[in-house]
């Protein structure tokens, strides 16, 4: 019998995964919230995945239960692991990438470098923090934030007050004086192996992943190694099973900073679809069955991955083929058959060669086909 | 509006479209026999293709129809057209890769080299042609032949006599004396752009494809160029769309006679999915919607495909993974989530590298895992 991977959300991430699961004859079963998401042609299950009834249906059918997006409750993760279901990663671990203050003190506590950052409940709290970082800090709600949602710099006290109405806890983080931000992506098995991608170069706009370039130029030796090292670190101390994804602040004193984790395929790893030997998506698809990881080499000297956020303001991104393949030939155009809408990642491109100035610039070349 | 392509048959090749539509969010909808075959994933209608009613209603849905097989019959194809469909490739140029003996005087007319043929109605026929032909040849019945089924090789016109019963007019065809086989692949798009990969080595065993080595070793120069030329004369002359493989003997005078001509992705382009810049399955979708094709360059110096004929005697392809994906992580795995049965295509392991002896023995150390 093939192997049955259920995937808790329709986004593209879970859409992303369904062609690594063809290759591989494993069956690939998606819990959406509603028909016609991203991952429409893999979706077997409607239903609210706050709802433990629902996930423990859904989760009958398959042999493993992953995860498009980080939001499932702790109390369904938990039900499904007392009814004996796989759940990978698993709720123990997923709780780090659900909670950031959680994962502050746990990062802390294994003596991983982050940034200073402090539990604030008060104005006062936040103040205190300021005054101590310069003035300024970033304030963070500890769940349930992306793509720069929940996330508040703040350069007084009073910036951040409206948020801790009600008696919220906000974690508190000095604003970082950085040189550029990386991400270093894993995969491990339950059974503990893991590889690494190489470390990449994220390039961010508006708070949301705009580009990444593969490997991250000047990075190897000393920042691929310490980068490897603390993804591998979490990995094993949180023992965290598929992707993870770590990202990190490259200082101007030229330390690493752990800024956030992902414990699904990620953004910043889509380059890997067509610049690795093997995709995030299907490593992700293996390490949750607990089968053998694949090489994870580049197949390019360098890969850039420009992300199509928006589309076009009228049609669709396929509207745009003519252009937009006939002056690109050699990059792969990713549609993740959404509607566009401002700021939304509606799809991604990836160029790879020898040149990065090249790369980069054929990259950007045909996601600029889709703006506007 | 994403672009729709329909899909008449469910088996692999339909299957491995769809990675190629999920990117380009390509909707892909299949019609197949049964339900839970190869393409199951994107299988909406269920129906015999030889029923035109059946076949029109499927097409209604769809922005172009194209082929899983060549099986469809002439008069459903042209109530297609009549009906206002797009049907890539055209029945006009389906034809030819419908009936071998239209192909053969087709390709004679047009002066391309073909093995010596005749058409043959009675056994004094195939006498004659035999004694012309130092006494053998290859018989082949028109129509409905694949994988050496409706070929047979005769040594005396009595061994061909039980295919003439009930007035059946036959192919002979000299049995040419070989060095190897070699296919090449083309895409065309109906306005008339055109892209070939380069021209691959294929290796049968019992008239069936078992290896193919990507490009043709020693063929740079005269042999990739007139291999080149030949198919792109026949993409042309026989106006075909989607991809086209032209088969051909490279015979032991230093001649390219074809062989056979396929309308569709094809076994020997599956290493295109892992070692070229654009697979031919992502091609066939780009040239059936009349898109750009993309570029379709080697990803590796050298790509060795190997097709896993039968499976496992006992349990499935997926019941190895353990074992296979361990030993070769370098290898691309394909699961057409067929079971398993003695010489039938389950599945194909793609490797790639600079050392071609290299390449060869990952793919075949990979694929030894599933026999028996």
């Amino acid at each position: 019998m093939s192997p049955t991977v259920g995937v808790i959300g329709g986004g593209q991430l879970a859409r992303m995964m369904v062609p690594a699961a063809i290759n591989l004859g494993i069956d690939i079963r998606v819990l959406a919230e509603t028909a016609g998401e991203s991952a429409a042609i893999a979706v077997t299950d409607l239903g609210d995945y706050r709802d433990e009834a629902t996930v423990l249906e859904f989760a009958q059918s398959v042999d493993v239960i992953t995860f498009d997006h980080e939001h499932v409750p702790q109390s369904v993760l938990k039900a499904l692991v007392a009814a004996g279901v796989s759940v990978q990663p698993s709720p123990d671990a997923l709780l780090y990438a659900q909670d950031k203050l959680l994962m502050r003190e746990r990062l802390s506590a294994l003596g991983l470098p982050v940034p200073d950052w402090a539990r604030v409940t008060s104005v006062d709290e936040l103040d205190a923090f300021l005054s101590d970082h310069g003035g300024q800090g970033v304030l963070k709600t500890p769940r349930g934030g992306y793509d720069g949602k929940g996330v508040r710099v703040v350069r007084s006290a009073a910036e951040g007050a409206d948020w801790f109405e009600g008696g919220a806890e906000l974690l508190v983080e000095e604003l970082v004086s950085f040189t550029r931000e990386l991400a270093q992506l894993v995969a491990r098995r339950p059974s503990g192996d893991l590889e690494l991608w190489p470390v990449v170069e994220t390039i961010q706009r508006d708070s949301v992943c705009a580009e990444v370039i593969a490997p991250a130029p000047n990075s190897a030796g000393k920042v691929a190694d310490v980068a490897a090292d603390i993804a591998t670190s979490i990995a094993e101390a949180l023992g965290v099973t598929g992707v993870l994804a770590v990202e990190m602040f490259q200082t101007t004193d030229e330390r690493l900073l752990i800024n956030e984790l992902a414990m699904r395929p990620h953004n910043t790893g889509h380059w890997s679809i067509d610049g690795s030997t093997t995709s995030q998506f299907e490593q992700h698809l293996r390490a949750v069955l607990d089968l053998p990881l694949g090489a994870t080499g580049c197949r390019d000297e360098w890969s850039v991955m420009v992300n199509i956020l928006g589309g076009p303001s009228n049609g669709s991104l396929a509207d745009r083929y003519d252009l937009a393949l006939a002056d690109q030939p050699t990059v792969k155009f990713h549609n993740y058959g959404k509607d566009p809408r401002p700021g939304r990642k509606v799809g991604h491109v990836t160029a790879g060669g020898d040149d990065l100035d090249d790369v980069v610039y054929r990259a950007r070349a045909a996601s600029a086909f889709f703006d506007n």
